[in-house]
């Protein structure tokens, strides 16, 4: 087997745990005003408008926009939903940027660390290049470099967005592998002439998640984490 | 004084040695096919072309194109001066990633890790984004980041590669600064808010080198090193 010369990260859900994050930062805030809420409902129900604040862009309905202000916008109305009073600026930008202080999974900063000894390692992430830095900052993700949809004008899975970032790299798309915990990403990569690793993450969703919970596709590798991947890998010297 | 939140580096002469490594990589071709040539004096002539090759994106009479393209261009007006016979393809490949594989100053990677620890670090070179990051793997420069001209579509010293890095991180000028070996990207990044640091790199052009030898503006830090940086930046924190 062909062996990558760099492999890109899908990040929300594959390297860090967006869900207990999401919602430690809105208890934090909903205990501060006094508001009663379900945390991790908020935090589903934010999630849930992040595909389709994305599809206008994927659509040309609207210019690239980067993820920060897609986060603003839909937490406005997710806000309404779970009838919160307004929110000082503060507070607002508190949760806002709660996106770039998520938590890496346990394996995440030595599993980067130990696949970063062999290959280019970047995120290729629909999350804006200041939300990726600072996460990496915040969780010890030792990046090579920052790609992603700020960075290549696209968002995840158009095909342009793994194809310009292989470009950037000044890579084919078969010296780029993606690693990511969603089998659709995956799939969008491979038709697109990446190779492939999913890793198993199956409390992104929380204790009752039905999805992603095994390989769907004939990807290079199925990996348990990214320490699991660097061994593979590692074994296929 | 306000401290900064991100150092932005040039790299061309600030992080790297670009004139014994061009010049290395010269020699090496040259003794391979038996052609005589001066090593530095080709590197110097090479390097000669790298400000006006910019000038026609700045000018905006051609679109934005790498610097590995104009690397191209520009090493092949120099083999004809220096009356090199047709190169192979592989030779030719060799030389114009001769920049991707140029050395670190001999702090530059220490140095760049102490600043690490309180700073985003991250080059706003010219140079493309394939180029900084085989340059980083080869010289061990753990920059958190790559930005540059390449993400920001504007070469130095043009007022918007400054500008644009600074909003990529999500910051103000204020908050970013610029880190050279050359008062004049100093003087372009002071311009537009950046605070400014100089690093003495008194044999970038050689032994008879004539400009940038001491600090010519009112910069905020002037350093004989990035790990005088680091001790300066701490002593102020």
């Amino acid at each position: 087997m062909a062996h990558p010369k760099a492999l890109l990260f899908d990040v929300f859900g594959t390297v860090v745990d967006w869900r207990s994050g999401i919602s430690s930062a809105v208890s934090e805030i909903a205990k501060k005003i006094g508001h009663s809420v379900d945390p991790e409902a908020f935090a589903d129900a934010w999630r849930g408008l992040y595909q389709p604040s994305m599809q206008e862009v994927r659509d040309e309905k609207r210019p690239f926009t980067i993820l920060d202000v897609l986060h603003r916008e839909s937490l406005h109305t997710v806000l309404s939903q779970f009838s919160f009073p307004e929110l000082s600026t503060e507070d607002e930008q508190f949760l806002v940027t709660a996106w770039h202080r998520l938590n890496g999974w346990p394996d995440a900063t030595d599993g980067l660390a130990a696949l970063k000894q062999h290959y280019i390692i970047a995120p290729q992430s629909n999350g804006n290049i200041a939300l990726i830095v600072n996460m990496a900052k915040h969780s010890q993700l030792g990046w090579d470099l920052v790609l992603g949809a700020e960075v290549v004008s696209h968002y995840k899975p158009c095909p342009e967005a793994y194809v310009i970032a292989c470009e950037k790299l000044g890579l084919s798309p078969q010296e780029c592998m993606m690693v990511a915990a969603h089998n659709d990403d995956l799939a969008a990569a491979k038709a697109q002439g990446l190779m492939t690793a999913f890793i198993l993450r199956p409390h992104e969703h929380g204790k009752g998640q039905k999805t992603d919970l095994k390989a769907e596709g004939a990807w290079n590798y199925c990996a348990d984490d990214f320490l699991d991947l660097a061994r593979q890998l590692e074994a296929d010297r």
